[in-house]
């Protein structure tokens, strides 16, 4: 993957996004598309749309626009879901329970091999025919199923301690729900779903807008 | 709230995080802390503690650090949380149910009144203590109730329809929990927790590691 070095953070952040719409189109059965009318769908300038897109080597052709196909294949290998991922879930209440069963992450190459909990009430129950396991095979099953991936779906108090015990066991990114920072080794990846904060930068937005009506 | 009009994006953003920390020290007891303290916390250099807290008119004191109550309830204002905000939830499957049964919310003042959901099926059922009503009163429901939030909890074929819908009635800003983006008028605020968008940024981490641990 040549050219892919220096790629922003910031562009980084917006390939999802860029994916997520040419997913779509790839679905609707578009071929190709010019910058221009992606810009329209998107809401993003078309000439943010080249300057990100020009990062990976130049997919667009002037007078014919970017094929929709190979665009999103090649983003696709860009963020990792070429191949699969193999992951486990632990905490199975409501938030666990909805990411077991929410099926697209699959389709994206997340295979959800496992679901964990320390709740004995939770041991054998089905989720998406998946039964609840207990926490005390968890470090057998990650070696056994080549677990790259954990998600902590758990009160925060319990996070650091089971994010060790995994990251000893063989997990090598966590895609964290717990309400705290983990501290981690440095070659560990650490996704953050933080929703209080985002939940936050919504009441941020509306007390500025009042405050500008009010000027 | 004078000197915060010009904050960057970056602080605001990382505004929820200071607030967490804060909010630990201050339920830990903690009156005062430095920012060198705070930097070994949080894990960010005091330059850029100091940097970021400067924006709000220089909380802290040489020799002194910062006083951890006053800096807490100054942020909190900033981030608009002196005050409450109520809610509704739009979607009572497991994610909606997750997010009614998560108390922290309510604790920084967001007040969920109601849950809804267009399965009949779930008419009437108990979350937390509220009964799950259906759609067709959500007009009359947002007006009664001064609803300024709806979370949107529902899969993403319905998500446009329905945050017309409630916009219509009054509400003004959306945490959309769906998977696509919701094209509402420039005066809604929307915030967006796309969790599809947050493993690929993680599988993109994972990729460009091997990337580089092969070079």
């Amino acid at each position: 993957m040549q050219g892919t070095k220096k790629i922003s953070s910031a562009v980084i952040k917006r390939l999802p996004r860029y994916y997520r719409y040419l997913g779509e189109l790839v679905e609707g059965g578009v071929q190709r598309i010019s910058s221009k009318e992606l810009s329209s769908r998107m809401k993003v300038t078309a000439s943010q749309i080249r300057q990100d897109l020009n990062n990976f080597g130049g997919f667009g052709q002037q007078g014919y626009g970017y094929n929709v196909k190979y665009l999103y294949d090649e983003i696709g290998k860009i963020l990792g879901i070429d191949r699969t991922h193999n992951m486990i879930i632990i905490g199975a209440g409501n938030l666990g329970q909805a990411i077991v069963n929410y099926t697209d992450f699959e389709k994206r190459g997340f295979l959800i091999k496992g679901v964990f909990d320390n709740d004995p009430q939770l041991e054998g129950k089905e989720i998406r025919g998946m039964r609840v396991r207990m926490m005390n095979g968890i470090t057998e099953f990650i070696r056994d199923n080549n677990i790259e991936i954990a998600t902590l779906t758990i009160p925060k108090n319990a996070a650091k301690e089971v994010s060790s015990l995994v990251v000893q066991a063989g997990v090598r990114a966590i895609w964290n729900f717990a309400h705290t920072d983990l501290n981690l080794p440095e070659n560990v990846i650490v996704e953050n779903v933080h929703l209080s904060e985002s939940l936050m930068r919504l009441s941020y937005t509306i007390a500025n807008r009042e405050q500008s009506e009010h000027e």
